[in-house]
């Protein structure tokens, strides 16, 4: 953990950023649908323990997004919980704050993926004992992969990361796998992407830079491929698929996903939290997709881990 | 924990028990439907720590149910393991057994109830040392309740438990009401029912004679019900309520349900385990009711915990 820079640490300066990467995104997700997304601002009172507030930014019935949300949120305590400082004594009774930009958009062609991205930071304390770290990272969701789809999400993540050490997408690419990974399926949720979490060790300035890097990316990653599929005619089979696939998202996102169970658990902000939920999601049991169908190569050729960039 | 008559528990006749029980179950479930239920046995085979065998039995696009299905389960072990067994330590490296019956049914008319029940017990050790006990219930989830049902189904489990002692029903009513609460909305997921666990204090006889009368109360609690609404008639409205209303079911299950989360963490079954998942489900940012409306009856009248016996 570094705290040599500390002092340099400004949770004003992360929250800036943050908003203006919020904005600058519902932008060019507004661009894309046509349809603007709504704005649910919030603030949580303070009750001895935690306050916070944050903005919601959210789009449901759009013409290319069924469902989605870009949520900013900044939530601060007093004093850290005993059972949240186990691992770094140091911190017990001290002030925290905790806050990120979190997005999943569900659109309504199958044919485009649903997409996940998240950067956040986490502020212990202050002065030399100040303890920080960053989080973040974006993964892919498709319903009927296609290769050069994943192979350009991956490299501009990869391109993103690399000024910041030729290590960073390697390792960011394995720990996304390993996070999104639904261990009752004995599968992954999508094509993974990037994932890295209590980040601190190229020191502030350039830990803040990565994880902005990461964010700045989203839209590079992300539209292009909107662009290039949202055209592509689909009928009732696509959109069963989608819909019984979109389970495994609400599967992960309830069984296993930390941040939806810590923000059930904690924060009174439900809407916000399910906001990555589906819009219209099916269950059935025991479906196999037919050997050799378009359903069965996304099972056979993207869900298995495989080099992308 | 009653270990003195602990010689006369039989997992034979308990595992006679809950096969004719899925069995008479089927068979009135499949005259409600007139749709036969298919049959997915399944044995696990023995890995050093765990062996068990099932029966699923499964329905999808009924006339009635739209999906639902009816598990016995029993899986056994040689070793409790020690984490199981922290609080009994008597039990640990002692062999042991779980089965039980698990079922939940979606009707497709909205007026129809979603409904829930399960019996099982878990059996450690033998002779003088043995550990066992029962549990299980039922509860409802109506999405537009009839008081007439609520009460008659409340009435039932009821009358099932009087012979056991008068406190039985109260106190596993308000257990009930307690478990089946979804903490990060502040709301039921129904109007409840029965729910008993970790049960021995009537001792081996008495107390799978009153789990037994809980599962052999569950057709006269539900079926009077389905014939009453089946066909009430519905449309988009009620079609789309219901299906924002079974995300409940989905958060619940995936959030808080205990056995679901036990399934999914050790069986291998996901398929039988997220069988009590519907159909299709819908979310949508913070819906709600038109004030006055038979939805926001549900929230005013049903949800909240009611004396309906």
């Amino acid at each position: 953990m570094h705290t040599d820079i500390s002092s340099d640490v400004s949770a004003e300066a992360i929250r800036g950023y943050l908003l203006d990467l919020q904005q600058r995104i519902v932008v060019g997700l507004e661009e894309a649908d046509g349809k603007p997304f709504f704005t649910d601002a919030w603030e949580r009172p303070a009750d001895g323990k935690l306050r916070g507030d944050g903005r919601s930014r959210v789009i449901e019935e759009g013409a290319l997004f069924e469902r989605g949300g870009v949520n900013f949120s900044h939530v601060r305590g007093d004093a850290m919980p005993p059972s949240a400082s186990a691992s770094r004594p140091q911190l017990a009774g001290k002030g925290f704050e905790a806050m990120g930009v979190s997005l999943v958009l569900h659109p309504r062609n199958p044919h485009v993926p649903t997409v996940h991205m998240n950067v956040r930071c986490f502020i212990a304390g202050s002065g030399p004992d100040a303890v920080w770290w960053f989080g973040g990272g974006m993964d892919l969701t498709p319903y009927y992969g296609k290769d050069e789809d994943c192979r350009h999400f991956h490299a501009t993540c990869k391109q993103a990361l690399a000024p910041y050490g030729e290590d960073k997408y390697p390792r960011f690419k394995r720990w996304c796998d390993e996070y999104f990974f639904l261990k009752h399926r004995g599968e992954a949720r999508g094509i993974g992407g990037i994932f890295f979490d209590d980040f601190s060790e190229l020191g502030y300035a350039e830990s803040f830079a990565m994880t902005r890097a990461a964010g700045d990316a989203f839209l590079d990653a992300y539209l292009p491929i909107v662009r290039a599929r949202r055209d592509t005619p689909y009928g009732e089979r696509e959109r069963e698929f989608q819909a019984y696939r979109r389970g495994r998202y609400v599967e992960f996102n309830l069984v296993f996903d930390r941040g939806t169970l810590f923000g059930l658990q904690s924060s009174g902000r439900t809407e916000s939290i399910l906001m990555s939920l589906p819009p219209i999601v099916r269950w059935c049991y025991d479906w196999k997709p037919q050997p050799g169908s378009p359903e069965a190569v996304l099972y056979t050729d993207f869900l298995p881990p495989r080099d992308w960039a």
